[in-house]
This record gives C-alpha cells, structure tokens and sequence, in this order.
C-alpha cells in the first residue's frame, strides 16, 4: 500500500541497485579500504568544495550518534530543538552511547535560533553543570521546515563565538538543497557548519549514510567511534558504490526535486479545503495539517500516514521521489470523498 | 586482487543481487513491519525447529553486542576465549555499549570447555565482583577450529547448572553445520543454546545479520536496545529478503560448502610443504599456517591474507564460497616458486 | 564567612560528631555487614512503619542515580522538572553512568502535576522512543516550594496508572516533613512513593544519603549498581552511626524546624521592603528573591548566596539548622543600608 | 571481633577524629574551594616535589575510575595484572563508567614487566582494536608484594616509549613506601609516574583518597568527570582535613610501619610451622599462606580472614595499623592449639 507514511517506505532508485549490482565483481579489501569508498569520498569533496573527512555508516542514527561521540565527552550537552529526531526518534542512543546529556530547547516549527538556545547557554567551567558543546539542528525539520543558508550562517556563528559546535542532521539534505535552491557548498561549506550527518537512505538510496566534517580536527577518533558503536561495514564498498551513483547525473538532486515538488501539489490539492488546516510551511517533503477527527481512520486505512499529535488531530504526510500525480489524485479524492465534499 | 585475507573480500551471490532487487517494488512499511521480514523469520523458526524470536541488525558486532545486552545487566560478566571476536575485534563494543565485563579465557584452539571456565565461575551473590551469566563461544571458532554439537551441550548444560546462558557467535554458522554434516536444530536447538549471532555477510549476504534468541523470556526488551545501539534498519525488507534467498535451495549451506571444500584443497595442497607448518585443525574454511619468514612478504604481495603472530610467522588464510580450484592452484604455485621448491 | 549560600556549606551536629567518635572503636566488618549500619536501617523502618529496603551512598548525586539506575534500562526515560537538581546540577551523571534519558519539564514553582508530566507520556512499546518509567520529584522543590502529601500521592497515583515509579529526591526531605508538619510515613509510604533518595548531609549530617526501597522488588539488583558506581563505603559503620545519632531526640527534625524557622525570619524581615520581590512560595529553607541588580554585588561581598537568573536579578537565599537571628539581622541591615533605606 | 580480614576493618587514628572536629567550625564553601582542601593539596605538593593536580574522593575505587577516565577514551584499554583490584573488586566499575575496555595480565605475584605486558601491546592505529592507552599497577600489590622503584620506574618508561601512561593503584601506598625505605618523590615523581589513587583509608583516615595527576595535562576534564561520577563531596573540607592531619608528624608513615611491622611479626610466628606454607613474599601488610584445610573454619571463627583460593586452601591476612602484639601472639596460639602443636 502506498501511502505518505514516510520516505523511507519508498524502494530504491534503479541507478543505485544498478550500482549496487556493478560493484559485485570480485574480491575488495574490507571495512573502507576499497576504490568505491575512495571514489564516494571525492565526490564529497568535490561537492563540500573543501578536504572533508567522511566516514560511512549504516543508518541514520548511527550517524547522529558518531557525530556526537566525535566531538563531545560525557560531561558536554548537546542542544537541539525539542522535535528533533536525536532527542524524540532514536531512543536514546545519544545519552546512552555518548553518555552526554540532550537539551530540547522547544520550538514552534522546529527550528532553533540563537535567541531559543541563549537560555541553555550558560555554566561552563562549572562541573556541576553538564558543559554545552555542541548545537545540532535537522535541516529539513523535523517539521517539514528548512533552514535558510543566512540562518545556519548565524547559528554557526553564534555556536563558534561560545565555543561549541554546529551539527547538521542531515536525514534531508538533499530536500533542504533543492528548497534553498543552492548547493552543499554554499549551504553547508560557506556557513561554517562544522558536521553533517549526510542521509541518503530516504532519497533513493538502499542503506548507508555518510558523517561528514569539515574541520579534519574533529574527527581525530572518530574511527574507533565508528567501530566501537557497532557502525562500520565489512563490505564497505556496498555503501560506496551507492553514493556514487547518488551523486552522477544529479540523481540526489532529481529524487529531490521530485519528493517537494509533490508536497507542493499535495499542499495544493488539499490547503484550500474548509476545516483542514496546514499548520506549518510547506518547504520540503513534509506536510503537516489538522484533519477533522473522524476522517483520520478512515483515511489511513488506505493511505498510510502517521499520526503527528492525538489531541490537536494534527497529521503527517510525507512525499517520496517515488511518489506520483496519480498518488496525490487519488488520494485527495479519497479525502474529499470521507469529507462528503464530492 | 583476490587472496585468502577474509571471507568478507568477497563479493555477493547472484541469488542474494536478485532477491534484493526483487524486494523493490513499490513502498513497504519500515523498520521490520514489512513481509519480507516476516517471511524470513519464519525459515529461521522452521530452521531451528521451535518459535525463535529473530531480531534482524546490520553487521555482526551489532549483533554479538545486542545478544549480550539483551541477557546482560551492567554488572554482569561474559565469559569468552581470549581469541573471541567480542574480545579481540570489536574495539571494546561489548564493554562500552553493554557496561558489562568481558572475561578473556586463554585456549589452544579457541575453543573453551568447562574446565577452562570454572576458575572464573564463582563469587556469585558477591557484590565486589561483577557477576558470570554469559558464555560466549564462536562456531566456528576465530581458529577455524569447529565445536561438535555435544560439546557444545556440554557447555549449554554447564551454562544452565551455574544460572549463566550460552551465546553462539555464529559469523561463520554456516560453516560449522557443513563440517559437522548436521544441523542447525541439532546444533543449536537440540543442544540447549540460547542466543546465537546468526552471520550471513561472511557467506554471501550483502550485510545482515540476525540474534536468535530460543528462549523468548530472553528478549523482552530486546527491541529497543536494538534501536538504542544504532542497528535498527529502516528499509527492513532488504535484509529479511536476503535470509529469504539465502535459505532457497540450500545457498547458505552450497556457499559454506564450497568454502570448507577449498580449505581443505588449500590444506592437502601446502600442508605436506616441508618448512610449513598447519597449527590448527582444518575444520572450515580457515587455515592457519607458520612459514618462513622471508616469504610472507613477497607472498602477500599477490594474495592478501594476514599475519596472525608476528612473533611466531604464524599467519591466517580464509578461504570464501567463491575461492576458486586456480585460486588454489596459483596460490600454491606462487608459493613454492617463493621457497624455491619449484 | 556566613551567608545563604547553600545549606551543605553548614557544618555538622555535635551529636552527629560524637556518634562518629563513638563508633570508633575496634575492629568491624566492612562494606555494611556491621552493626551500627543494621540499627539504621531498623530506624528507617521504623520510621517508614515498613519493611523498607535501605541503601547508604556518599552522596546525594549518588542515590539519586542508584534510585534511578535499580529500576531504569537505558531505554527508559526519566520525567523531571526542569529545575531538578538531576537535570541541572549532576553534570549529566544519570545519562552517563544508568543512559537513560532524562526528559525535563517546565513548572512555575519547581513542582510537577500529572497535567504537566502528561505531554511527555506515551509511545509505550514504540521503540524509537525511550519509555517513560520513572516519574522524580524534589521534596522539598529546587525553588524551596513543598508539595502536600496530598500531592505526592495524586504523582504516585498517576504514575502507577502508567505503569511508572515515583521516586523523590529528598536531599531536603526533613524539610519537608516539618513544613507539611507530618511524619515519613504519611508523606511517603502512605502516599504510595516507591523510592526516596533520603538526605542528611544538608542537615547537619557530615556525609551519607540512604536509597529507600518501598518496594523490595525494585532493589533487587541495587547492592551490584551501587558497588559498580563506586558508592559502596568500607567503612560503612560512620555513615551508619550518623543515621541512629540523627534520627535519635529527633535531631534530624530539629535542625530542619530551625532552618524552615530562620528562612521564614528572613522572609519577614525582607519581604515587605520595596523593590524586593519574593518569587516563591517560601515553605521550606529557601527563599528566591528579585533584589535590584546594584546591590546584589556588594550584599554578596558579605554574606554569600547565589544569583539565580542573571537577567532577571533573582537570587537565592538558603537558611541552614546553624543560621541565627543574629544572621538575619545583620543580613537586614547590611541590606538595607546597600538600598539606602536605613 | 578483630582479625586479619582486611585492613578497612580497623577504625580511624584519634589524630584523624581530631582533625575533623577541628573543621567542624561555621560555614565553609563547599565542593573544595574551602581552605583545608587548599592546605592538604599543599601538603601532597610537597611531599611529591613538584606541582601536582590532587582531586579528592569518596573511595578507592572513585580514585581509580576516576584516574582512567581521566585520561582514557571508551576505545582505549587498561592493561593491568590479573589479581588488580580494577579487574577483581571493582564489580566491573571501570568497563561501565569509562566504557575502556580492561585487559587482565597473569603473574606470579601480582607484579606486572615489560614482558609480560608485551605480548599485548599492538595494534595501534587498527581501529578493530581497542587502543592500550594506561597502564596500571597496585603498589603494594594485592598480594602484597612491593613493586622496587627501579621496577616502577622501567614499568613508567616502557608506557612512555609506546605513547602509554603509568597508573598506581595506591590504596597501600604508605605501606609501599615504607617497605622500600624511600620517599612519595623518589618511588613516584622520580619514576616517571603519570598519575597515582593516592589512598588513606585503609592506613586510619575515615574515607577520602586522592587522585594525584603528576602531568597536569591529563587533569583537564577531571573536575567534571569527577562530578559526574558522583564522587565530588560537598563538604570537602572534612577530607582535606583528615589529609592535613594524616601528613603531620608522619601519621601515614607511622601507621604504615605498625601494619608491616606487625606483618613481618605474625609471618615470622607462623612461617616456620610445618604445613603451613607461605606462598608470597611478605614486603608490607599482607600474608598469603597455604593452611592445612582443617584448620580454616575453626580459625575463622576466632580471627576473621578471608579466603584467596577454595581449591588450594589459600588464605590472606592482612595486618593494620591498629593490629597489636597480642593480637599475634594470640593467633598463632589458636592456630597451634588448632593444629595439634601445642
């Protein structure tokens, strides 16, 4: 069933498998040391405009907690917006693996700014205060929101004058990149972030997210790290050969384009309907909206989405570079329909 | 270059390719919710013949450490030869992610018996020394060397006497049913086991690996230490479709089969070399060798392995499921030529 | 120099001293298989009026985490206000050392209500969110508010309903009974509390804090966690010998009416002056007040105490068992001759 | 009843009673800033010649979790001997809380070398490995032998020349010192040690241990680390005080020197009964004997000792500050009259 659960139930673009596939030839030497993960590599450099460090894991939280490991000690912090992923979705595997302590600065579309993160900034060199290190924002939101390049250009700035760090949570960048209309370089290089947790897996590709620091200093350890928290693949070369392709012929960027351009036309095809109210700005794949009550469901029955919050009938739909006009057809007929407005 | 470095060089069946390219249709619910997963399990409960609990993560450490975690608390300690991958090859995984002791038994083969364990099996009840509840052996072993199924009862049996559990890490599982021409129901269920870390990426699998646990009293939480220890994967279906393909028409048995076959070629065909000394038995698909010094270099320089004590010139070969009758043939060759017997 | 600093920057009651001194004698078995450690715990019985399991730590960061970690996974959270000396003032010790996740809620006066903690109560059995398990309250609060047994009872409740423990720092838990003006039983066992981090070091003891155990079954593993977090005494008789002094004439009341009775001195005497404004309910030992920013230096020049909010001018004052109305008045006048109106 | 169980059996030396009275006068900044805190790390200055760091403590294994934290990371190991109280008595403290994985080293007699430690020193920059980092050795020893300065000093060297560092576990360390006729400056500064659990519990303190960075930087995180570990005292002036009166008029040095005098005594009273052998050298407090087995119950009942080894009927006895000649003699004539030989 098809549906706006999230990204990651969408498959794998065929130029990954294709990839995947092409790289089956062979004996190749383990755990990184292979031409693919080399060739990978350049491509982010190329890319970052700058010598970046890059190191691949398997997934997404595996790569937020390796970028955390690599820069904080037990006694830091780590402050991030209430809805981010670090502190709502990965079970705790920050505080659990890093031993640091999370701060969830609440937010009104999950977006963090030097004002909201003040308060939080304070205490160092007082031991009985755990140390604020590290800012990490999601870019897109976890609402669906995106960070313009002068906003991240101002949180790095501020995390640098205190400093701390600024962290990307990248799971969308791509989605992010296409939104802003600018490049990695610009977005990322130019405003000073520090580190970036680089998702493919909810853009096409099949598994294999890559942690990428732009200050080589940072990421002095971050080989055992990646080991001793059960991240590094054997059979490197298989996350590799993806990124590759991910990158040739803008794959990325056209999977991208693709997943907002279909949130746009689902913001369209149901904003302007009475008592549905879209509750944060369309700029990515996420929508997020209040249905009435008893149309939820039925809705899910046929098209999967989750449900954002219980009380307020708040929903989420997620667009994927799979889906299709026909998908957004059908199902703001099938909304419409369970609304008895057709 | 193709070389006897690991069974991870090599590549991935064709049966495996397929299966995951099969799996890529259209969206499908993540984080093991999928059939794929679902159906998987099921030939992992017809393998072991009871109602497994299977719990699918990304790579082997992931997985020897979830099997700790499920059964350990922090002061608790695993009991281990010294040769154990848990001990030796996993940057200290166990300790950092679990709290829990690693208890490093030396053995001549890597394989532990319950003589070996009982002078570390007391002090229960003693809060100044952490506690003994895991036995953890490799089958095979890191020396190639395979426990018959009674003694692993034998341990199972000792394990239950003294309240502790047995783990297998089962990296190379496939390897050890083929040499003891037996099965895994008879191996591992009828033995008494536990936990087994259930490999398939030394094998033939692209990544994925799965703790089976055959007491389900056992992991009642061990859904979110899974998730806690970065190893839950989003995109489920591409590991459950694995397992699918791996068990069709005995692949995962034809594959190990192969591999135990060409040790044992590779065996006969240096063993009688004089100079050159077999330290271990040949059991599965691991040779472990003394040569001359001056030769380990040169040779090395056309087929990779590694030196496993530079002490003593003791060095490892691995053969693979794809290690080719030439493979052998040129090794030996190269070999001779560089002792000048040729 | 005396001031309001904190109340652990008083000393120690005689009878506390010679306690020590009394139990000085000969040789005794260490780690709490002596005797004056047995007839502390039957006090603490005795004054729970039931069989309570009793832990003695060092310190108050210890039992806070040791209440924690005898009942938490690392994949449980912790529900906290935000002011809770666990979340602000242990420099992230429960993340570190049990990795469970501490989820910090805003209140106005320090205290939690079922209505707050209920936003941050759900996704049981959904692994990507740690689970909620342990509802920690201060009694007496961080901002020296005090919450009724009544209260604490209504917490335990809707903890229980949620299948959730209710556990309170009581670093300041003498305070709290003489300004409920009830007894350990009531507010506690009565109240259906299920651990209690039992303070005395704020109160005239030298150093030692007991884990109380309402329920044995959450102790069960509590003597390996608190060897393994190095809070296990050799010498357990001195932390012993302190408890039978302190609850003995009841000491332990005594100190906190006098401390309660100084803070409520210093509450008269300052609150009616204008340009102060006393923020907090004053219940307890502590008084938070907004002073004008230009006299905040110089009073600290002699009298210490602690600016609370830089940018709203509040501070803190602590009442300790040895302040004196002599302190007080002193206080005042210094205070007033800095406002000018003396 | 008294005996020869361990040396935290005996109580506290009046000198050390006196010294806490006498800082039990008003109010005093917590958490080390106080004014005794100040004059023992003086005191600690000067008796190891040169400007060391000094953090205080709750207890031995505080100090020594806190030594390897301070200087490890979760991928580094601690090579230490077998019998060291890190790996035996500390429950597991140092895997849990620092994540570093603890590598357990056999001897004869609890004493590490050079080549004993070699065999597991490698694998640098191989990040399947966990780092050796830290070296740490007991002086005494468990066994209660003494390692010479000299051999300290190679241990100190051989860390260096392979980018390690030198711990001591110096729960005994007064005892060390006055069994190698020298000085703290001579067996620690002189040989190169990098940081020391400097311990004085066991020698007639009350509770409080040092640990003493001789490279101030290694320190540079201790405070929080020591916080987090719930080892910061609040009342710090009540261990500085005790140090200040353990230092004058060699306290330390005069109680160590009645527990290995005391040694040297009942050694000399029972080493020349037949079938009674002693199976280590006696070079301060301890004793290690062999007993006929029959004897060991019956013996217990009177003098409290523990048991090293079930199956050899090895027994300790540990002496102390407090240990008299009647004690002995009254010993040895149990023991005889046990024995049949009186």
């Amino acid at each position: 069933m098809k549906g706006f659960a999230s990204d990651n139930n969408s498959g794998v673009s065929p130029e990954i498998l294709e990839a995947i596939e092409g790289a089956n030839i062979q004996h190749t030497i383990g755990y990184g040391e292979d031409m693919y993960t080399a060739e990978a590599i350049c491509h982010f450099r190329h890319l970052f405009g700058t010598d970046v460090d890059v190191y691949f894991v398997f997934n997404g939280t595996g790569a937020n907690v390796l970028s955390i490991q690599s820069v904080c000690q037990s006694f830091h912090s780590v402050l991030c917006a209430e809805t981010a992923h670090i502190n709502v979705d990965e079970c705790g595997a920050p505080e659990k693996i890093t031993g640091s302590k999370i701060i969830a600065i609440p937010t009104s579309d999950g977006k963090l700014t030097p004002d909201l993160i003040k308060p939080f900034v304070h205490g160092f060199g007082f031991e009985h205060h755990s140390q604020p290190k590290l800012i990490s924002i999601s870019q897109t939101t976890e609402m669906g929101t995106v960070y313009s390049n002068t906003e991240i250009h101002i949180l790095a700035t501020f995390a640098h004058e205190n400093k701390m760090l600024l962290h990307i949570d990248g799971a969308r960048i791509a989605n992010a990149v296409v939104s802003n209309q600018t490049t990695i370089k610009e977005m990322l290089t130019d405003s000073k972030v520090d580190i970036v947790s680089f998702g493919g897996t909810k853009n096409g590709m099949m598994f294999g997210e890559a942690v990428v620091f732009l200050n080589k200093n940072l990421s002095e350890n971050t080989k055992y790290f990646r080991k001793q928290e059960t991240q590094l693949y054997s059979k490197m070369r298989f996350i590799g050969s993806q990124y590759i392709a991910y990158f040739r012929n803008d794959l990325w960027l056209n999977n991208a384009k693709k997943a907002n351009l279909m949130a746009q036309k689902l913001n369209e095809s149901i904003s302007n309907i009475e008592k549905i109210i879209i509750t944060q700005k369309v700029q990515a794949n996420a929508i997020f909206a209040i249905l009435p009550h008893h149309i939820i469901k039925p809705l899910q029955a046929e098209f999967f989405f989750y449900i954002w919050n219980e009380t307020t009938n708040e929903v989420r739909f997620m667009t994927s570079f799979d889906t299709t006009d026909e998908d957004i057809v059908r199902f703001t007929h099938h909304l419409k329909v369970l609304m008895q407005i057709l």
